[in-house]
């Protein structure tokens, strides 16, 4: 079995070799952009290794892993459009280095070409394949839009909030193990097992980048502590923080929260100092060990040698103990 | 057999019947108000009606017919943000309803959706029907891709124009039919030769929407006559006037392409006697019946019976003469 480092290799020169030398190169040369931009390839290395530890063959699950990717990149591609994000990975983001109109087509044809990858799966599988990507793919979108609707509501939910990023983030990564499980010739069971590992493992990955965003070290993590905290964004943090508060430590959060003249260096302290107050690191690390919990219980579950689920294992361990 | 009127009835009840009552609304909604503007369902009723005229199932053709005219609307919805059209079908664009991020996510969704029906095609012709589809998709966002690039050049020869519209408008068209005959069951040769059909005729159909942009009435036509003219679309009309102008026809063109303070009535009137001057209509009619006549040899060299192709032919005939 080959490990998770050695598939994302074969990811990497199978994306690398995808041929977008076509025309107009308007189109195609932002969508070149965005798959060369690098990332982690985790969704695409973990189809593979489904593929490969349920007993398939990688190569038969090479194609749609690929297309996975390129659906994952399209979604990356319209979330910077709406988000009005400037910067993805260090880089320029399409909208910004050419304009709006070119991000939105570039990634409206990503999302065909994905569908031409998923589509190469072995004749017998497609149809299967097909209805576990495309159930996935509207789904990622029902997550966005979620995630767009709660920046201006107030009366979200933490179970809304789970649920949200259970699509956003959840699901694809359910997605790519589920549909390399069945090309690999897995057992419905293990399929899905396989799955709602994915998906319990997807909701701990962003509860952990909520975590991260106000409690690491901005060395380590890349970008400036506090976002979501400047921003307002609704983030388990946030929201488990309005839940808990009380007195003034309610009146200082809504405060903050609403006012437009504070200063965001100090209104980060501020908020992480109520985070600090209300034990809201805790509440959200032991949300992450119950995620992580549930993720690994489906593993035990799946009946495969404990040598063959050990990468996932190890992968899940990783996810958990991230400090970036 | 069943005329093209009685496709289109089974395709409005078919759409009208697609249940959108998904959570969240905020992108379901916008979708179902696309689908619900009305419009002619060409697509989808050639779809039908290719499958009907070689003998197959109408049944086994709607679930992809409704999958064509979902990836249409999708498009029409993308093009809107693009184009910042604020009117479609005389009501407000989701763009504008509701706002850009809504209508870019909408749009993906609605892209997903279409994938959903046509998949659902007869389980052996599936991934044929998929790789038609999925050709037709790609190739209609190259087509949108040419015509903004156009919006910035000055060089676009009538040869690239007629090639932008054939992927902008020919291959959906072309494709609908092909799919239908697929599902119907035909031979290969049908097939590329309704094609074949649907491309010249979708090329034929986008230059008469040129020309009555320019020579028509306002009141059949419906909407202001010369709104190219105003925008300086580079159109059939626009591109064989600068071909063929010299002297005083060319200078003039040229100032009032240019020119940002002529008054757009003056505009579109000095612009209409130049065309006229040039006999810009007659070349234009006469590239129409150029491609309306290799639309009826494909269709004539069809083995199948007259009556069988009478629908189609009474189809382009229509077109051909259409005055709005």
């Amino acid at each position: 079995m080959k490990n998770l480092e050695e598939l994302r290799e074969i990811i990497r020169n199978s994306i690398s070799n995808i041929d977008l030398n076509r025309s107009p190169q308007e189109l195609y040369d932002p969508i070149s952009y965005t798959l060369n931009l690098g990332g982690k390839r985790l969704r695409p290395s973990l189809c593979l290794l489904a593929a490969d530890m349920v007993g398939g063959n990688i190569e038969d699950a090479l194609p749609p892993a690929i297309g996975i990717e390129i659906f994952h990149n399209f979604t990356l591609l319209h979330d910077d459009i709406m988000d009005k994000a400037a910067i993805r990975r260090g880089k320029e983001t399409v909208h910004i280095k050419w304009d709006e109109n070119v991000a939105i087509l570039s990634g409206d044809t990503m999302m065909a070409l994905a569908y031409e990858y998923i589509m190469k799966a072995p004749q017998t599988l497609r149809t299967k394949v097909f209805s576990v990507f495309n159930k996935t793919a509207i789904e990622v979108c029902e997550g966005q839009q979620f995630d767009m609707n709660f920046e201006t509501r107030d009366d979200v939910s933490i179970e809304e909030y789970i649920n949200m990023i259970r699509l956003k983030t959840g699901v694809l990564l359910a997605g790519s193990l589920k549909i390399g499980a069945i090309i690999g010739g897995a057992e419905k069971e293990t399929a899905n097992k396989l799955y709602k590992f994915g998906e319990n493992i997807g909701i701990a990955f962003q509860l952990k980048d909520d975590l991260l965003d106000v409690f690491s070290d901005v060395e380590k993590f890349g970008k400036t502590t506090g976002g979501d905290i400047i921003s307002n964004k609704k983030t388990y943090l946030y929201l488990n923080a309005f839940e808990l508060a009380t007195g003034d430590d309610l009146s200082e959060l809504t405060e903050l929260s609403f006012s437009k003249t504070v200063d965001a260096k100090e209104k980060v302290k501020k908020v992480k100092a109520i985070y600090e107050n209300l034990g809201i690191q805790q509440v959200t690390e032991s949300k992450i060990e119950y995620y992580y919990q549930r993720a690994k219980k489906c593993l035990d579950e799946i009946k495969l040698s404990l040598e063959k689920k050990s990468e996932l294992v190890k992968f899940a361990e990783i996810l958990k103990r991230r400090e970036m």
